[in-house]
C-alpha cells in the first residue's frame, strides 16, 4: 500500500490514480495524517477493500509530504560510514542522534530558500513510524512502521558545528530543509532482497 | 492571565477556580491546547469577557502540562554560567540548541521512572509559544509569546554525552524528563521588575 498527502489530505495511491481516505471512508477517517497514522489498523483494514471509483488521476504536483506534521523527527547522524570518513568523524559506536525540527518539514516538490553559511545535502532512507512503541525489540520493529519514503536531510554546516559540543539540530532544520516524498511504501509492500 | 490543562482539556484559571474553555465558549473554542494556541487572539478576547458563572474549583491532582503535545520543544544549552562552569564547558558565544523529544512532556506531578546511568536535573523557564514567527527582531519577540510556565530538565548524563560530538537530546526525552506546569502566565501578567 502507497500512502501520502494531497493538498495536504490523507490518500492511498495505486496505479497512476489517488483516494481520499476521509473522503472515501465516508467520513469516518480522518483526512490529517497523524490522526490516520492513529487509526492505522483501521487504515489497513479500509485499504484491503477500498472503492476507488471516486479516485483522482494522480497529479504530482498536489503531492505533499506523506506526513507533514510530524509529531517527532528522530535523525541518526553517521551511521553510513563512508559519509562519517568523508566528514571527518569516527564512526560511532552507537547512533548519534538529533531531530530535524518539523517545520522543516516540505514536500518532494519545494523550492527551499538557502541560508547564508555553507548548505549541504544527503539522501535518506525515512521511516514513517505508525504503531511506534518504547523499547521494543527487533522482532518487533518492523511492527512499529507505517511507511518508508525517501527525504533529504539539507544542512547549514557552520551553524551546525557552532559550539562545543556543537548541537546539529538547528542548522540542519531551516524551513524547507526537509523534504520527503512523495509516497510512502508500508513494509509489507517493499522489495524483497 | 492563566492557562493550562486540565484532565488533558485547555483551561483558564483565577483565584482558585478553573474554567474549560471548550465548553465555556459553546463549543466555538477548542480544547486541544496547540488548537488554542492556533486561535490565541480569539481566546484573549474570550477571557476577556468570560463567564466564569460554570468554573469548577481547583483541584491541582487534576493539572498536567499547559501543553501536553507541543509541536517542537527548543531547548537552549548553557545559557546559564555558573551550571556551564560547573559542568566544566565555556559559556558558548550563542546558544547551543537541542530538543526535548515531545513524548518527554509530562505535567508538574509525574511519577518518572529513573533509567540507568546518572540521571540529573535542572530548574528552567518554559516560555509556550503561540504566534511564533521567523526571523523576528527583538523588539517583536514578546509577541510570539503565549505564555511562560516552569520545567523541569531531567537528562541521563551518560547517554546525553556518548558519541562525538555528543547529541544531547535522547539522553534529555526518556518519558517523564519534561516535567512542565501547573499553569502558563501570560507575559502580561508577568511580575514587572
Amino acid at each position: 500500500m502507497r500512502f501520502g498527502t494531497q493538498d495536504g489530505r490523507f490518500v492511498l495511491l495505486a496505479e497512476g490514480r489517488v483516494l481520499d481516505v476521509h473522503a472515501a471512508s465516508g467520513g469516518d477517517l480522518p483526512q490529517e495524517p497523524v490522526a490516520a497514522l492513529e487509526r492505522w489498523d483501521d487504515v489497513r483494514a479500509f485499504a484491503a477493500s477500498a472503492d476507488w471509483t471516486a479516485a483522482e488521476a494522480l497529479d504530482q504536483s498536489r503531492l505533499g509530504p506523506p506526513v507533514p506534521h510530524p509529531r517527532q523527527v528522530f535523525a541518526v547522524a553517521l551511521n553510513y560510514r563512508p559519509h562519517a570518513a568523508e566528514a571527518g568523524y569516527v564512526p560511532p559506536e552507537a547512533p548519534l542522534l538529533f531531530t530535524k525540527f518539523p517545520t522543516c518539514i516540505t514536500g518532494p516538490v519545494a523550492t527551499v530558500e538557502l541560508p547564508e553559511g555553507k548548505v549541504d545535502w544527503e539522501i535518506e532512507v525515512v521511516a514513517v513510524i505508525g504503531r511506534g512503541g518504547y523499547r521494543l525489540g527487533k522482532a518487533q520493529a518492523w511492527d512499529a512502521v507505517a511507511g518508508i519514503t525517501c527525504g533529504q536531510d539539507l544542512s547549514e554546516r557552520v551553524l551546525q558545528l557552532a559550539g562545543t559540543p556543537a548541537q546539529f539540530s538547528l542548522g540542519k532544520s531551516y524551513p524547507g530543509f526537509g523534504p520527503t516524498g512523495p509516497v510512502a511504501v508500508t513494509p509489507d509492500d517493499l522489495p524483497r532482497r
